[in-house]
This record gives structure tokens, sequence and C-alpha cells, in this order.
């Protein structure tokens, strides 16, 4: 039997593209000789939806999808993913794959309804009730499964118990997996691993469909797989892109081993492509059509702009050079090198007028006062103001440029340096910048060379430089990925061999100023735990 | 036997005070001739600690405050909430009422772990897997319990059977309940009503002991309880304040009726109330002083301005005054009579220079574009960075002034009037704005007349008016209120009797605007669905 792998970009709640993407791809797949067209999890709305699943409309909206599909692809077998309501006028939702033909349908409700630290699909969905069944298709039973199902890609401990090993007992052919797993930078390679040990335990066939794209700050990197038997990768679809593909379950079935079809790209890598794809997404989902990044000319706007020109291509681009007095003249020729490299439009607004029309505004209230932070941040909310008018006055999205050793200490400007309606970046460790500046520029001086070496400066006052608020970021990154990603206590981290008051003082940043991050932008989500709704630390608390 | 309900105010994570104030608390009632003195849910750290609950810290110093209560009270039978750990060195927690007293400890394991859409309790703790037992004390036999395995007070199907009815079945002399109800303005009666549902169907008295105090954006409104086993309310706490009432359970087995203690008060009351000890608890548990306002001559920043000078006192309390070139005349009256009338200091700085410098660093790009939305948000802007100025400078927190009507459509500016770290009134449509200021004023002008029977208008351009761009509020809240707090469909609103086309308008500026809302300050929660964790909706989506 030859199945066609159908892994593609879906938005949330957009219908009827979604379902004329479905039927094309399905229509296609027939004409090159697929016998069956698989799909990833809840393919007709776009995976997760969210709140949207309460709103009637909205499953309403689903049902018609269904309708449509199996109407306009009526002689072609296929599965989709949908949520289902158990019974008309029920409120009892399942996330469903729904496999459809000629009028029959069957439907394979997931039965292990998990806790993602992202989000609950218990808060919407219930688990499946059925006996497990399987489809019987050209001669072959397959067991359908959905998502967590398949395995334990999370680490609630109620999914522990492998759902594959229950569907073992009844001897499928192929087992067939509708599938949206998040991306972040491991996930890749621990996806494949986990599949590859289930397939090896009772040596059937897999064929994973996993959904592409990126909705919000979720991003879904595809990598949708057929495993052989043995557990040897016979086709592998690309990462960070749609593809349809055929497989042929002959092939599947192998007692020979061979070279993995599977190559997982290395982290920087990775991470590249999954923030190009999360600008493009936003912009193209939400119809947006061009960015605006202010441009410093250090390292992380250089990042955000050189991502955003591959993103939406370099004539969609803007940027704003925006200059103060504590400027120095190579943030300016930096930032002039990027733009005319990457050929996106550069203008320039030097702050110094405006910002003395706010020092005479205040000059009778703090008269006497001497320069501190309220100066500096007065700085960055300028830039920000003019960014943002810029962003009305031409339809402009402003792009947020900081980093996430930043947004972690708190090093930026409430309402200045973290405006913008995405943050790009949000998510990668300073020492991460530089590492992927280094993989950009790997062929070419993309970024310029001087701005990744130089010594990283806000220049909110003159000769300030990051090291004279913040430990060195090799040492601070060390730190904030335990502390984040690993949640480890002060102890535990100077147990690794940090220095005690390091780790106390920079803890301490961490708790202050979660009260900054609950007002940043959505941050695309590249590690395995990104600021947001994954970190849930209560503003007011003392500890 | 005597009972003492202890009904405190915690902050979270704050060890050393909450100890000190549960051992203070208690050597008190021992004083007064108390047999037993009950905490409420958690109290030892605070509830919802939400993510600190996975630092093992947290939970060392958790184990810590139980050992030095024990200590400290060792001659005093008390009822802390603290979470627990299964087994020393393991994960699994459990949300527990702790016994304690001369060495003997006896704990109860909160068996119904639920979730509410504010907090899943499912992500932290596990449900208790003992057999139900009763605390032998005094010649009484006590059923203790844990929020809610009282009763169902959210909306989880899983709830629904009640925990009680299982107790009931070892007859215990009296049921008493450690709890931590988060407030809305339903809540008091709501909470009232099913807790004698359920004295009434068993006929056992009931103690129960509520958190007080607010927790960023969740206010707990005390309102602690003793119910007689015939329903009648023997003891009520007040709400929104901290209070130890001693109840002899000797008065709560009665057959007869009587007038009952408990007065819910009316809803503006308590969502007045509500917001003056949300602010209150805001700065102090964070240590902050004084608060600063962006005071418009507007209802909404009059509101905001008198509850902080209510909650922190008026010299706690500084407002600016911001006029632009479209400010009207009777805008600085009606805010200076304010300022007056309670007491704050208030100051003016005109904006239109700052603005003027603004239009000649953006003339060169702008030349020829009319005045449009970019000139109205550079306003409310510069507003927000003076704001901001003034408040790094004298170390004032900003408070938001955005209503909950504003907050649905985005009548608002990012970075400008939605600037500030806490918003007071964005649970507040701006008809329930109205009633507010109404009975603020219900026996003397504070809030002058004049600010709530004009017109609403932002004053961002000449002779602007809310309903130049907004339904009229009556009707824009009603659809609001069917679609935020009911998740009605726009099928479902019209057939209320709404009109269509304002129907859809109005949900549409709702979804569009998700993205303001996404970056907007904590919202103090008085309603049934406040903007926030409990209404996530996508960024990026297409509905």
């Amino acid at each position: 039997m030859k199945i066609a792998l159908a892994q593609l970009n879906y938005c949330i709640g957009d219908f009827g593209p979604n379902t004329k993407k479905i039927i094309e791809a399905a229509h296609k797949a027939k004409a090159e000789g697929t016998d069956l067209v698989v799909f990833s999890e809840l393919s007709v709305c776009g995976y997760f939806p969210f709140d949207c699943l309460g709103f009637t409309d909205f499953i309403n909206k689903c049902n018609q999808a269904l309708d449509t599909i199996a109407a306009e692809c009526s002689e072609i077998p296929l599965i989709v993913g949908a949520p289902v309501v158990a019974e008309e006028g029920e409120k009892r939702l399942f996330n469903a794959a729904v496999f459809m033909h000629q009028g029959r349908r069957q439907v394979f409700k997931k039965k292990r309804i998990g806790s993602h630290p992202l989000f609950d699909e218990r808060d919407y969905f219930e688990p499946s009730p059925d006996d497990d069944q399987l489809l019987e298709l050209g001669g072959l039973r397959l067991a359908v499964v959905v998502g967590d199902d398949l395995s334990n890609w999370g680490s609630d401990p109620i999914l522990m118990e492998n759902r594959i090993d229950e569907l073992a007992n009844l001897h499928p052919d192929v087992v067939v997996a509708l599938a949206a797993s998040v991306f972040d930078y491991t996930m890749p390679r621990y996806r494949c691993n986990t599949l590859r040990q289930t397939v090896l335990k009772h040596e059937f066939p897999l064929i994973m469909v996993n959904q592409v794209g990126a909705q919000t700050h979720l991003i879904f990197d595809g990598g949708s797989m057929a495993f052989a038997n043995n557990g040897h990768v016979d086709t592998a679809l690309p990462f960070f892109e749609e593809g349809v593909q055929i497989v042929d379950t002959e092939n599947l079935v192998l007692h020979r081993t061979g070279d993995d079809r599977l190559v997982i790209p290395e982290k920087m890598s990775l991470i590249h492509d999954a923030l190009v794809l999360g600008v493009r997404d936003y912009f193209h989902k939400m119809g947006f059509k061009e960015a605006i990044i202010g441009l410093s000319g250090g390292l992380d706007s250089a990042l955000v702009t050189y991502i955003a020109a591959k993103a939406l291509g370099a004539e969609n681009v803007r940027v704003l050079l925006l200059p103060s007095q504590f400027s120095t003249d190579h943030s300016v020729t930096d930032a002039v090198a990027l733009a005319e490299k990457l050929g996106v439009r550069y203008d320039t607004v030097a702050i110094k007028p405006v910002y003395d029309s706010f020092e005479a505004a205040l000059q009778p209230f703090f008269e006497g006062r001497p320069f501190d932070v309220t100066e500096e941040n007065l700085q960055a909310r300028i830039r920000g103001v003019i960014l943002m008018a810029f962003g009305n006055k031409f339809g402009n999205i402003l792009l947020n440029t900081s980093n996430k050793s930043e947004a972690s200490v708190g090093y930026g400007t409430l309402y200045g340096d973290m405006c913008g309606g995405l943050s790009v970046i949000g998510d990668v460790y300073k020492t991460e910048a530089y590492e992927l500046a280094r993989y950009i520029n790997k062929e070419d001086e993309i970024i310029p060379w001087h701005t990744i070496n130089k010594v990283p400066s806000a220049e909110l006052r003159p000769d300030q430089k990051d090291s004279d608020s913040l430990p060195d970021y090799a040492i601070l990154d060390g730190i904030l990925f335990q502390y984040i990603e690993k949640s480890k206590s002060a102890e535990e981290i100077v147990s690794l061999g940090f220095d005690r008051a390091t780790v106390e003082r920079t803890l301490r940043m961490v708790n202050r100023n979660e009260f900054k991050r609950q007002q940043v932008a959505p941050i695309l989500r590249v590690s395995p735990r990104a600021f947001g709704a994954e970190r849930q630390v209560p503003v007011v608390a003392r500890f």
C-alpha cells in the first residue's frame, strides 16, 4: 500500500485555506498513485487552538471542513485530524483522527489526553472511552493513533505507560500516527530516538506525520518519518517546510539495515531555520507584510534584522538607526554595513533633539538629581516611540530584539527596547546568539565581524559595558540555563562549580524581573523551556 | 471545643513573616482560650505559588516553617496548610492540612486535585492515596479537608462528585476545611450557598477558613464561616481583611433557626474593597511605597487615583496632568478637583513641546501624510514615557488605568496608556466603572460629577468621542459580557437581541486585539472571567 505523508502548515481557525490545502494535497497524492493520504493532528483547524475549542462556531466549522473534505475527496482514502464532538449537541470533545472514504467514516480518538507545560489538553479534550480498533484498508490492518498516544514526548507521568504497547496486542501491519510535536532544539533527535525504540520493541512499521509551521510562539518542525520494522528510517520529510511524500509499505518490512534517510541538523541550523519560519509565519498568517527594527550596531538587532530579511525578503524589512549622544561611531558604521549587505532600507533618526525636549519638560521636577537609570530608559523609550510611530504610519510591525539572557535578568527597558509584536530571539541566550551569528557567517561575512567581536554595550551612558552590570555572559548563561531550563536551586548550581555570590545575585535578578517578562511580546520558542506559559512564577512573591 | 478561625494574609514565599504571623495568631488565640487553631490552605507559603512548588529550596523552606511552627506552638493544637512531600527525597507533592500538637503530627492530603482556569493543581500535586481518617481531639471527631475537597467551587467535572459525601460516612462531629477560594463578585454568595447545601444535606457543623489578600492579580476575599448543623451561619469573618475568631462547637449544634451572621455586601461594594486590597497588597508585598498615575480628567484614571489613595494613603499617591493641544479645559479642572479632594500631590507637564520635537524628527519621513492614529498614539506614548521617567527617578510605580471594555476591543495605545505595573480596573467594564464611581460618591462628591456625567473621550484629536469608534458602552458591554464571560458565539449573542453588525464588529475587534492584551500588566481579577491565564486565545489565528 502506498501511503502519502502530508506535512502541511495550517493557520489556526483559517478553515477555508486549511481545507483547500488538504484537498489539493489529497488530489495531488492520488494522482501520484497513493492509496491513503495522512495529515497531522487537528489538521482541519491547526494545532493548538486553545480556547477556540470552546467556541461553538469553531467546532461547527471543523465539522463543515470534514464534510467538505469528504465530499471533495470522496474517492481518496484519507485520515485527517479534527476535534470531534461525542454526540450532537454535547459539549464533550475528543482529539481524533478521522478516516474518510466513499461515505465511510471511522473515528480514532486520542486516549492519552496529556498535560504539556505549554498547554493542557485536559482542559479541552476527554480521553477516548472506545476500545482499540484497527483500520482495515487494502488488505492491511492499520493502527491509527493521535499525538501523545504514540509516545511520551512530554514528561507527564500519566503518559509514561506507552499507549503503543496496548495497540501492539492487536498486531497491526502498520502504525499510523498523526502528530503535532512542538519544536525545541532537542526535540528532533529525541523524537526520532523514542519512535525508533518503539519500533524496535514491537517490530512493526511506523509512519508519523507531524505538523509544520509556527503558531504564534510555538514552532512545529515537521520532520515526518516512516520507519521500517527494523528501526530504519525509510523516508524522512524535511524540517521546517511543507512536504508530501509517498511511502510504499512493502518497503517498510525489512530484514536488512541500511543508511538512515534521516539527517538531523545541528543545533544552530535548527534554531536558525526555526526562527526564520517563526517570523515568516507570524507575518503571513497575521496578514502583515513589512517589519521594522531598531538597528543599534550590536549583535541582537543585527541577528533579528538578518532573520527578518531571510523570512520576509529584504524588500519587506526596514531598519532605523537611532543614535543618541552616547552612541559610538562604530555602532553606526556596523549597522550601515549590515543593512547594505542585506539590502534592507535604512534611515537614521538622531534622538538627541527629542531627548533634549524631554529633559526640558522634566527639568523643573528632576533638577539637581544625578543622571541615572531614568535617563538611560528615556533613550530606550524614545527609540521605542519612534519605531512604533513608523510602524503605525507605514503599517510595519516592530520586531523585538531582546535575547534570553537580558530577558532573564531584566537587562532591558520596558516600553523601550522591550517593545515589539514578536520577540524573535527572546529564547536565545547571548552566548547562543554569538554561535548563531558565527553559523550565519560560516561562508560569508553577513553580520559584520566587528559587531560579533566587540565588547557588548547598551550605549546608554558614556563608556558603558554590559559587564558593568552583569556577570560575563559565559558564566551568566551557564547559571541561567541551570536555573531556567533545569529548575536547579541555588545550592545545586553552586555545587556545579559556580561562584556562590554570582549565583545568588543572578537568581535574585531573575526573580525580581518577572514583572517585565509578563509584559513582553510572544517569544519564539526554540529551547526546552522558554519564558511564557511554561514558566509560571508569581510576580508578587518573595523568593 | 473552641476552634479559632485564623483568616490571614500571606505573601508567597515570604517564609519568615508568614511563619511569624501564624505563630503569633496561634499564641493569641490560645491566650483567649481556644482548643484548636485552623489556618487556610497552603498557609505556610501562601496560595497559589505556581512553579515555586517545583523549586527544591521552596519545599525545604515549607518544611522548615512547619518545624518552626511545631516548635514554637508545641502546646497549641493547630492545623496549617502546606505542600507535603510523599517521602523524603521524592518529587511527589501533596496539598495537605497538617495537624500538629506536642510532637504529634497528622497529615490530611487533598484528594480532589482539580483544574481551575487560573491555575492547574494537577501540574503540581498528586491526589491523596490515603484512606479517609478523622482527627480525634478533645473527645470530638473532626473531618479535616483541603480546598476543593470541600465543595466543587470550580466547574471541573471530575470534582462534581462531592468529596464530603465520602467523609460523611465517617460521621464526623465537625468538618474543618482549609480553603483558598479565588474572589470574583459572584463568589462570596455562591460559596456560602454551596457550603450551606452541603451542611443541610449531611447535618453536620462546618468550619471553613479561607485565605485573605491579593496574590498579584488573584484576590482572596476571606469571609471564613462556621455553619451550625442546620445551615445557620454562626460566625462570619470579615471580607477583605484579616481576622481571627473563636467558635464554640457546642453552638454549632442547633435545632432553632436564627438570623444569619453572614451579610454579603453588594457587587459594587465587593469590587471596591477587592480593588483597594489588590492595590495595597501589590505594593506592600513587593516593598513598593508610592504610586504614580496619569490623571486625564476622565473616569478611569479618576477611579484608579481614588482606589490608590484609599489603598496606600493620599500621601503615597502622585498624579501627573499631561494635557496636549487636544485636551479640553474641563479635563484639567476635573483632574485638579479630584486631586485636591483626595489630597494627592499633582503636577502638570504639558506634552506639546515634546510632541513638537517628535513631529520635527519624524517630519522628513512623514511629510505629506495626514494626521492619523500615529499622532494619536504618539501623544499617549509621550505620556507613558514621562510617567515612567517620574517612576524611575522617584521610585514610584505606575498604575495602569485601562478598563475592561477598552482592553477587550483594543481601544488603547500599547506602550502609551497601556503602560503600568498593575492594571487596577482592567477587569471592570466601562458601565461597571460608572456604577463604581456612583457607589464611591454615594455620600459625598469625591469623583467630580462632571467627570462621571460628561461624554467619554480620549481627547487625542479635536472633538473626539469614544462613540466615534465604539458602540454605545451599554450595548458594547452587553455584547462583551456574553462573549468574554459567557463564551457565547456571535449567533447566540444576536439571538439575545443585539444588532448583528454590531456584534460581528465587536467580536472582530476583540479577536484582532489579542496581541495588545498579551503585553499588558497583571489585571486585578474581580469578575468570573478576567483577561489573562483564564482566557487563552492564540494571537495568530483567523477566527
